[in-house]
């Protein structure tokens, strides 16, 4: 197969993906729920961040999450332990949720209206990148423990992101972790991205995220991702 | 595009794929090189692993190492830095290494008989595991950081390994991470891999994992993956 043929087979897939990603959107303004698509390395603590946030945020509003991974339902079990409703996708040889699987999995969630669907993409800082689903915007964790230079090598992904949230902050006395140069580097990839640092085994700073999401929630007409 | 046709074209690029594999690996076997594909989650240390590795192993023997990053040829600096040839390999938006990538740059490395070849690839715990570079074996690397459930929810990748070398392991007194989960979990989805704990920070374990590639050095007639 040349390389040409490639470009357009990806166009097609991309394109059909962008088409139900809008109607996707369409249907989250529609019912008024802020769309958050986490996306991060396997094992950067997406889940542990989202049982942590959706326990608190589930007191002052509706609050559904939709799961991705290749194989298990443990992180949506995760999840439903702590009362909020989950629905797992397993995207089984697949590397990435895409629009179809959101557009599915959120008719089986219940009404959401005036709260907030998290989706935890696949751990994978390359593909997720490519495939809107139709979200508010993108939610990029980073642990520390990976190291400064992730933004440089993985550039479409912090590219794509509105949030940059640097989770693990706690061990970073035990690290040769440098925050300032990974903020740096993130801006170079993308000038615009909002950095917060949290952990979510302690706790800390998990209410600058909360008033950053609300902020999410004042922001009437956000600007389409594509 | 409908789901058959899609299936049809991912099995001529696996195909074509599988077919320079065969190319490299008789082209390996030829020049008695032994050829390590190092897989992972971004910032699991493959690199501080491999920049450690090389410097010990260089003094007994031809060593050469191919980077695959999307951007940036950081690595390959860091591998040149102790005095071992590199070539770096952006994919772009490209996930993966692919066969064809593989052979060609290990053409623009000085000969390497009786000596090896380690393939550090992309970040990702998903793409690569389908694609066959040709390499002796597959080798996963996973930091304690990233939690123990990581094999089940990966499993194409765990699967595809000879060996698991779990690093960063001088964290886990700070850390809530169980190793004899982690290997269990590991075999449920490949009964036959082997595992080794090592940190590329403080040395620990390495001993052990020069032994180990020794031995795979003695294995004649090693069975092909494909």
């Amino acid at each position: 197969m040349n390389s040409e043929r490639l470009v357009q087979i990806e166009r097609d897939i991309l394109g059909k993906n962008n088409r139900i990603a809008a109607d996707n959107r369409t249907r989250f303004v529609a019912d008024n729920v802020l769309v958050f698509n986490l996306v991060s390395s396997p094992g950067a603590g997406k889940t542990s961040l989202l049982v942590r946030a959706v326990s608190e945020l589930k007191r002052s509003r509706p609050i559904g999450v939709i799961e991705g991974d290749q194989q298990t339902s443990n992180d949506a079990e995760r999840i439903r332990s702590v009362g909020v409703p989950a629905i797992q996708v397993n995207t089984g040889k697949g590397c990435h949720l895409d629009a179809a699987m959101i557009g599915e999995a959120y008719r089986r969630l219940p009404l959401l209206t005036r709260g907030i669907l998290f989706i935890e993409n696949v751990g994978n800082l390359v593909c997720p990148a490519a495939f809107d689903l139709g979200e508010t915007c993108k939610i990029v964790v980073l642990s520390t423990t990976e190291g400064e230079d992730k933004p440089l090598k993985y550039p479409d992904m912090f590219a794509a992101s509105s949030l940059m949230l640097v989770n693990k902050i706690d061990l970073t006395p035990l690290l040769a972790f440098d925050l300032p140069k990974t903020v740096e580097y993130a801006r170079r990839v993308n000038p615009k991205v909002e950095v917060l640092t949290v952990s979510a085994r302690t706790g800390e700073g998990f209410g600058a995220l909360y008033a950053w999401i609300d902020r999410q929630g004042r922001i009437k007409d956000a600007p389409e991702r594509t």
